[in-house]
Order: structure tokens, then sequence, then C-alpha cells
């Protein structure tokens, strides 16, 4: 069979700062939907101030991860964004950008390729909360 | 010619806590193996507590990458994951949330494209010993 | 319509340590040569103390971003790599490890998909300037 390529989106509402919400469940919906069987999918998001990754989706690492950033870009400094924009979110694009928009995961027998105890998650770095619509690409037979 | 997709695994047997593994070598087998002979390789690690990325892989640097990971998510301080397992290894779920666990690079000429001092490395975030089955998925011609 | 494989590269000279380039409009032009509709597009960087990711491309961030980057891998501290090759640069091989040597984004209706203040760049790491071809795959149709 040849491969295609197919585009889905997934729309988000966020609570804002720090909130980490797991997309696994629409991302293999969407898989379905496309009747892929073997290929890779590819999340992505549109913005510079939101990020995807994969986690353990337990209520402790959705501290630490966060706490971890803050060290990375903490809140309390002079982020030089605030001259463009005094919109107080200079740490947020900083986080983002290290993170990264991309994520690619395979797709094998019509299933997501991930761990026991992993998940794909959208990370709210962004100050206030946001719609989001993620783009989830999927290429394969 | 068309696309197609094929997958392998890299299976590792890993020493714990900061070993950093080259699996280039392997990656190119799985290429060549695959008799593609232009398209993008993606390097997926299933699980929680590891990564991939690229260094030059030399010894200075399998301990300054760590000690700078250190300096994300150091050792003696309280994680909130330990509320859920008390097994030690929140610092590793963070190193690897950040990192990320997926990596993609061009195929050409039947050949891996990187730079000359540049090796592709799976980094073992967990603090004890594991076994790893890395998805290696080749989607080209 | 089939997927096809295409490869174009990106050529820089960068002014060294934290020059961060602006490479959206170039990555477009590819896709545009390339006639792709729908697909994904690849940028890999061939090397290890270069990277790439997405950032809204304004002046406050070049700077912030760059200070971000100094906190995980800071210039005033010991550098194991200095043994290996005295070269001063270690702290450019663990910040291009930690964000990373590629970056996908989905093409859609011949457009690469991005946010309105999102573009994407390569962060030159290394600590002096450099000549840089990075590797465009188009997969597509």
């Amino acid at each position: 069979m040849s491969l295609r390529v197919k585009f889905f989106e997934i729309n988000l509402e966020t609570r804002g700062e720090n909130s980490i919400i797991d997309i696994t469940q629409k991302v293999e919906e969407k898989i379905e939907a496309s009747g892929t069987k073997n290929g890779l999918v590819n999340i992505f998001v549109p913005g510079s101030t939101g990020a995807v990754t994969t986690i353990e989706y337990e209520p402790g690492l959705l501290k630490d991860l966060p706490a971890a950033l803050e060290r990375i870009a903490p809140s309390n400094i002079y982020y030089a964004h605030e001259e463009t924009w005094h919109d107080g979110n200079g740490k947020s694009h900083v986080k983002a950008s290290i993170i990264g928009p991309s994520l690619t995961i395979p797709i094998k027998d019509g299933k997501l390729i991930l761990g026991t105890w992993q998940q794909v998650v959208f990370l709210e770095l962004d100050v206030r909360p946001r719609k989001r619509s993620l783009i989830v690409t999927i290429l394969g037979d």
C-alpha cells in the first residue's frame, strides 16, 4: 500500500501557566480515524509559548517538571522580551523554545508506540489561559 | 519509487544513571538492512526516563552533559513524584521530558546524515540499570 | 498522488556564540521549490554545536534565550570536554544536545504551519563564527 498524509487538529482550552494536558487518547483517536496502520505521527504546536513532549502523567511530575523549568527560566528575573510586549511571558517563550514545539512518534499496527507509563502531553507555558489548536500529521499506510 | 515504512528495534542494556550510549552504528545497520536510499529515520524511546539526542561522543562531554542536567533537576531536592512511587527517579523523568524521546534524521544515498563529530546517543536517565528497546522507524524509498 | 522525498540545503554563515538566525523564509522557499502540497518538513543540523527550534523572533528573546542557556551551561565553569580538545566550547555542545539538532513541521496546502508569532531558528551555540549547511528534508505529495 502506498503512503498517504492526513491532517487533524486537537483543540484545547488551557488553564494557563504550567497546565500540562494529557493528549494521548486524542492522538490515538486521530490515528484510528485516519485508518493508518504503520507510519509516523507528528504533533506540532503552532505558537511560541507552548510545547509538546512525553511524561509519566501522575500528579507529582505535574509539579516537578514546572519546578525544573522555573530553574531554567525563573519568574522573578528581568526578561528583555518585556521591552517589546510588556506581557510578562518572557519565561514562557524561553521554556517553549528549549522543550520544542514538535514531537514525532511511530504508529505500528494502528497503535501509537509508547512506554507503559508514558503519555503524550501539551505543556501550556504561557501565563494566561489559551485556546490551542495542535496539528496532528499522520504519514503512513 | 514509492515510499515505504519499516520498523526495527535497538535493544540495549544500560548501566543506569547517566550512561550515554552511542547508537549511531546500530541505526546505520538498520538503514542498510531496510535498503532505504532516501528518506527519514526516527528513533523513539518507549519509556519516560530515557531520551535520545546527538552529541560529540568523547569522554569529556559524557561527564559535562549529565552535570548540566543535574543543574536542571538536582539529585538533592524533593520531588513530588516520590509521593506516587517512592522510586527516587523524579529527576530522571524531568530530564527525559526536557530532552525528549524522539529524534528524526535524514537518510540520503543510503547514509545517515550527521556532522563529522556528531553521534546519535541514547541517554539512560533512570537511577538503575534498564533494558531498553528503542524503535527505529524508516520512512523512505 | 504518491509521496516523495526531496532534499535541500540552507547555507549560513554565523557570527558565533548566541547568534540566532531566522530561517523561516528559507524553509518556505524550499517547500515552494519542491512543489509539495501536503506533508512534513524536517530541518536537521549536521554538527554538534548548533541547534534548531522555534521562537518569536524579536530582539528581547534573542537575549533571553541565551541567558537561560547560560544558566544550564555556564561559561565560567570547568568542562571535561576541555581535556579532549581545548577549544572552549564544552558549554556549546551541552546546550546543543539539550535543545536538539532536529525539527519537524507540517506542510499544508503548500505552506509551513506556524503560529502568527513563531519563527524557525538556527541557534549558533559554538564560540566562534561557523559556516553551516542545514539539511531540509521534505516528505509529502
